[in-house]
């Protein structure tokens, strides 16, 4: 059986680090690149993250593309309260030998899409979508050549993350967002509806720290670091995993399930600004644009993620 | 015991009718007055209806003041697809007898919260927002005359019911909505986190049509008629009844639960218009201005209608 | 010849003043009343202000009213950094002698309206145009027995005097502007781009100043004082003197010209917030509902107010 | 003296063809390139004419690069009604020999940018401001290599002339527009304000037709082409001439007057969209962000004109 080719865009980020991690111990998987933007993080700290990632993978060989250092048209957000000043505070990080290739993540998006054949390679968003919609503004054709955008991002069932109304990957970038959202790809989104069902549990996190390998001890480090911050709102059940869903999904979208609906980004109003109102009922008339995930198999999605963080060193 | 004095604001509708029957039925409350506004129906109607449910009470003594006819900004959008043509379908219709009185409603929201003991007048707000946001603008000294303001309105945790976005009520009129929740007196809202929970199933409807009189079997037909609306989103659980919480949330605050939140309105976005994101978790900085309720007890519930509206004809 | 009957709304302000007095002094017009509103300065200085306004001119026997303290849905912005304290400054102001009447100011306009013959009214708006929007919210029936509407306000070719986009009268309220603008009656506008070129240069006051009256000297006092504050904008010309247009329109409209046109108020941005866009070249297909007046006879305008000054004591 | 270096950035287009010869027949300026975008009419057609335009001066060496096929955020709108079906309709177009160059516009400004000496190199803006926002979000650091920012957009004194609001530039990409103005470059704006006052008279249209070459000729016939399109709102004075306006600004700065101020530019609203409301009177506070021009000596300005279009076969 022939791998799934995927571009992971990101912005390491705890929850990105397990999702990267799980990406790279999958067999199913061919991790053609990885692109950074600002987010969780400024850009600089992302860039240097995703290869501190590889090499715990020891994976020096995939190549790494810094992209926007900014939103479209907003100043950019980041969230060092959730993930520490370094971005992936709770684990001890080293300097990363291996290079960031000198094309920008932008253009690697468009040349990769434009150079694989048609409809092969699927996009896992973890971050804000700037870099996508960059692409998609500088190079419309290729939208016609992705075989699906998953992406981590949205809420409507829940409250946002990041204000009342809006999850944070959406806030940071909603123009990107709504310009991703609009573009005619096939698109799932994986919402706060459905990763804050995917919580984790002491049981779950013990899983992973039993495995016998670095990698199931850096995700589990990072889970509890997570779950530090979150224990307030999400009490005993754990904290919620966001991006690790999105590896999951393109792995086993059995474990998931959703309707495809309408869904628009708020970009107007400062109050409202990011959220994303979803047409559940299909009462607005529009077309649905994406696949919407609401329910997941938790203890299947962390045996998952088990599974394979458990090939790697 | 004293009565609690209310003046219910209402555009009735057939959740309105149970909720104006229970407060006619109950010993504790008196209702002032009642003032109808604008909003399922056009006001022709909602000044009928509120007529034809005093006599269906034999309380054709409670005074009904017309209001406004439409929003403050915006054109007047009805429900008659919930509700029918008249407002009221679904129970036989009769021309009222009693008069409607010559003063307009917001005159006598103004009149009654200056005559009577400041702090001794709730109202109970069931419809979109109107009378009370003139009065406000008009008056501004009556806001702080003002027991209470229970609304039902809203949506946070669950969607809109008449957009994506957002509730009848607050969308019919935001910039009402928007000035009632930014006056400074204590506001109660039962919006739809809470009122989906207060479903009428078979069992509840059977409890009221097994009452003796007639105010009983009038409230399970309206409420088989909701039913019928709603069956396709919310299934075997039965319909939704909305209004008649602001009522039960008066007589037994104890019924309901919630928290002292923040809670603003969309007015400039057309995407998002009417939507009441709530700060639940306290990130905004913004002082509480509503005590948002999202649990009921909703056996309980029923069985407050039922006690009350068993004491009428 | 029959009197014109109109109804001045007004918040005085100095130039209201001069308005007020011209209306006053001409044997065309019947001053049914003065509705006041907060604007340039408060309620209760404007309430306060109209009544010594009519003292001035002898007539105590025009009923003055008090109407909205605040505008429809925003805080009250006021103007004193023009008007001044008290909102008159630069003449003697003493404690009116004059009653207020107890009826509400949008009550007096919505009885006028339909206790006097349909067609006959003519609404002459100097300030916020909430009392009016309150009225027509409130009694939509009105609308149609308003003979015209003849308001200050707006600008389009000369930008804003509060923003750069906006002019006073219009970015106080610009949900009342909105609503009456869109109302359906005859719409007369005088907005800057008219008012900046009736402009109070040294001789135009001179005219008044020889009058060998009170009310002449009052009104050359006056501009005095507002052409302090605009000199630096305004320069050699004198200040403009915008209220009494709308006086000097209803009694000889020749004296001014300008286009029907289609205008709008933005009511959703904070940046443009009472911008009033005019589609001078008819590129929106909307139908006009302004007439839109840009050019004055200065000095022929200056000479009606001289005229009708010279009548009172 | 040594050259100023120009990219010419823009979307042929009537007015820019006379810009384009306008620069390419000057001995004070070096065309390092021209970066072309969707605007007037979509690129294809704008980058097929940028080249006839140089092959019309006999300068195949000027490079040209194709940019962004659509704004930012929105929906490209164009202007066939105004520049005809081809973007140059009223002289005969000829297939270009030249090549496009294979490098993307937006790229060609960030490598020239960081290429050439700091501080050297002028951006003459002559369309939607996409491709300038696409390379400031890709790569920041160019900002403060530019030497200055002279573009063609915005309306504040005249209204606009695609809607009330808005000017056509910056209409089409308002985001772009607004990531533009503020960058933190220096930026010089010529709005309608400026060039409604630099129209092509017959007299003016006559000095370039009496030119003895074929570029004086095809700029005679451009404008000629363009008077019919807009004598109906501008009449005898002929039709503005826009974009060649920041090409003569960069020649003989003296030629045009304005102030320093504050400029924004609306992207909320739908009614105002694209609006740029200038501080002219320094009552926002903010500081100014732009050389907002006003007046132009147009004689002067239409000799500059014949004397470097002159200079062409």
């Amino acid at each position: 059986m022939s791998k799934t080719a995927i571009i992971i865009d990101t912005d390491p980020g705890q929850d990105d680090a397990v999702a990267i991690l799980t990406a790279l111990g999958s067999a199913q998987l061919e991790v053609v690149g990885i692109s950074v933007v600002a987010g969780n993080v400024p850009l600089e700290l992302t860039a240097k993250n995703a290869r501190i990632i590889c090499e715990w993978a020891d994976r020096p060989e995939v190549p790494v593309y810094a992209g926007c250092e900014r939103p479209l048209l907003r100043p950019l957000v980041t969230a060092e309260h959730v993930h520490g000043k370094t971005g992936l505070d709770g684990v001890p990080l080293h300097e990363p030998a291996m290079p960031l290739q000198p094309e920008h993540a932008v253009d690697f998006i468009i040349r990769t899409l434009r150079e694989r054949e048609a409809g092969s390679v699927t996009l896992c968003m973890l971050g804000p979508l700037t870099n996508l919609a960059m692409a998609i503004v500088r190079a419309p054709d290729i939208v016609g050549r992705i075989r699906e955008i998953v992406l981590m991002g949205g809420a409507y069932f829940e409250g946002g993350n990041i204000t009342p109304s809006a999850e944070f990957n959406i806030y940071v970038d909603p123009d990107a967002a709504a310009t991703v959202l609009a573009c005619g790809a096939a698109i799932t989104m994986l919402p706060l509806d459905v990763t804050h069902k995917a919580t984790a549990s002491p049981a779950r996190i013990g899983l992973l720290r039993a495995l016998p390998n670095r990698a199931g001890n850096l995700a589990a480090d990072i889970m509890t670091t997570l779950e530090r911050f979150d224990v307030q709102r999400y009490g005993a059940n754990g904290a919620p995993l966001h991006d690790p869903t999105v590896i999951a999904y393109v792995l086993q979208p059995g474990l998931f399930s959703g309707r495809k609906v309408y869904v628009a980004v708020e970009q107007n109003s400062e109050l409202t600004l990011g959220a994303t109102p979803v047409d559940w009922w299909g009462v607005t008339g529009k077309t649905a644009n994406v696949n919407y995930l609401t329910t997941v198999d938790s203890d299947g999605f962390f045996r998952l993620l088990a599974d394979n963080l458990s090939t790697l060193p």
